[in-house]
């Protein structure tokens, strides 16, 4: 980060979506402490910018994980492909193929005999054997999982190991139930491993990041930005994304409108916040609140900073990030990270 | 639409946003039939396409409206700019200044003094008194439009008629309900309307596009491409908008994953369609279904077509509407409209 632009954030255009530097330095250094170096894999769909990747690879984490081919293909063009892991299935065999032929160490997760053929078909070289570990998507049943490393092997792959992903899980709020679920999820995933072998078992996620005991990697990404759903758990890290919006309309029967709605805000998780204000609803364009009586009235033109309640598909539906230092609301601009890796 | 690439759907990578160019040119007409030329004012929010509006255009609807000022700018640079309405309010003098000094004839609404304010800062010559006929949103109460016209009309502003959007009637399925709500919401447009004056009346929507008595022009968007959503109701437009996915995985369980998800599906309007099979719900990437005991067996590779269940933001998530004749399945791609009135 070197660009000082001299801009304040209320100068803005809107809506924006900013991240907290301080906050973002402080998550990165609370994970950075527990899963140091290439023991975090960090998920790039979370943030899907390759200048955030570049900070976490920085820090020493520079092996990452991508939901999809796009992510990949951006991150080995920014530089970022020491260690890649496409952790999710593909059918794409002529873009996976290119991805391949464009260098960079790729890794590929596969569940099915098809997904393996594709692999092949795509000149890969290396695989985890992806397992369905509770979470209904993908992944082979564990009980799958040797013959299918059997498969790979025959066909000279290397199999690295196993993934599975605890999804089901990393959001429960109440910490023993998520050690409970926890717990069954990784004796699948071990059973997994035991009858595939290699080195790695790679997993896990923000929710879980101190309390799963059987990943040698950890595939987190929401712990860099975080959102509304994981602030409920008990987690160490801090909220460093919102989005700046206006309010351009306040109506005298106690309702005001502000200019991020649904193609600005994710609302799978719920509706994003808005401290002191109580938001009724999201649509296209708009969130409608209802302003706080204890908070400060509420005037056309002022700024309102909205906390998104699920940090992926929201991220995905901006253009940048915008870098603030000093604090959300009157903080200076220090950067901007295009979210480069959007689309699929 | 020239191009022809002889490109079928089935080796386009997924997922892709199609658009059945039959579906859509049968809903042109028939809203084209009710609504001729400039008494329709296409909503470009809703496609966010300069293309799709070129359409609209050539078929002499050529005045539009959009609801943020990047669609307002993006229709001006396209050359779809001889009267473009910002249905909505905006604090930012500056772009609209810049907006206004670009040409085109330019009509803005306001609903308060603080955007009227804004509106003669930035230059603009005509508005329209926006006015809250029930939806929890912008707009001020009938009582107040006159008055608001009032002032704009001594600042020199020249006031063409009033706004007013029943938003929380179009969607509702059950026909007298909504023809009943829509009767108190236009009551108070006409209210509004005989205190301000002026020759324009606009508003509505597809979902109301043959019950609304009281509009000069109607502010339908949604018919072009339709949803899930407005299927539910008795229109005569056709489903012209599908996600083809590909089948990622199958799990012996009874689920199967297909590789779209929140990133690609908008679900605030409820989960997307898939005919013959159950969804059960979209992650970020994933789509995770029941395949349906009645439909032939599902495969890993298969292409399935996801019908969104609201199409504006479904749309905003996507860089193209790839342009198909002939059926989604196995149709031949006749063109590729850029979604290039994404953002704001």
């Amino acid at each position: 980060m070197t660009t000082v632009e001299h801009v304040r954030t209320d100068t803005l255009p809107t809506p924006a979506l900013l991240v907290d530097i301080d906050a973002l330095e402080h998550n990165m250094a609370a994970m950075g402490e527990r899963w140091p170096g290439r023991s975090l894999r960090p998920h790039v769909k979370a943030f899907k910018s390759t200048s955030l990747a570049a900070e976490l690879a920085a820090r020493g984490h520079d092996a990452f994980c991508c939901a999809t081919l796009r992510e990949m293909e951006g991150m080995v063009a920014a530089g970022l492909g020491s260690d890649l892991l496409l952790a999710n299935e593909t059918l794409d065999d002529a873009r996976l193929g290119a991805l391949v032929a464009g260098g960079g160490r790729i890794t590929v997760a596969v569940d099915s005999d098809a997904t393996l053929a594709v692999a092949r078909r795509a000149g890969v070289r290396e695989v985890l054997i992806d397992v369905n570990i509770g979470l209904p998507r993908c992944g082979c049943p564990p009980a799958d999982a040797g013959r299918l490393a059997d498969e790979a092997r025959r066909a000279g792959l290397e199999v690295r190991g196993v993934m599975g992903y605890e999804g089901h899980v990393v959001g429960e709020v109440d910490r023993d139930t998520r050690v409970e679920q926890l717990e069954r999820s990784l004796a699948r995933l071990d059973e997994a491993h035991d009858a595939v072998g290699g080195e790695v078992v790679s997993g896990g996620g923000t929710g879980t990041w101190d309390i799963n005991t059987s990943v040698t990697e950890l595939q987190a990404g929401s712990f860099t930005l975080m959102d509304t759903a994981y602030a409920r758990l008990d987690l160490p890290f801090h909220q460093a994304l919102a989005v700046m919006a206006t309010v351009i309309s306040v109506h005298p029967d106690g309702f005001a409108v502000a200019d991020a709605g649904l193609k600005a805000l994710a609302t799978d998780h719920g509706n994003p916040a808005l401290e002191g204000h109580t938001v009724w609803f999201c649509s296209d364009e708009h969130l409608t609140f209802a302003p706080g009586e204890a908070s400060p009235p509420v005037h056309v033109g002022d700024r309102v900073m909205v906390r998104p309640s699920h940090v992926d598909p929201t991220v995905a539906l901006h253009e940048e990030l915008v870098v603030v230092r000093g604090g959300f609301d009157a903080g200076d601009v220090v950067d901007r990270w295009p979210v480069d890796l959007r689309g699929w």
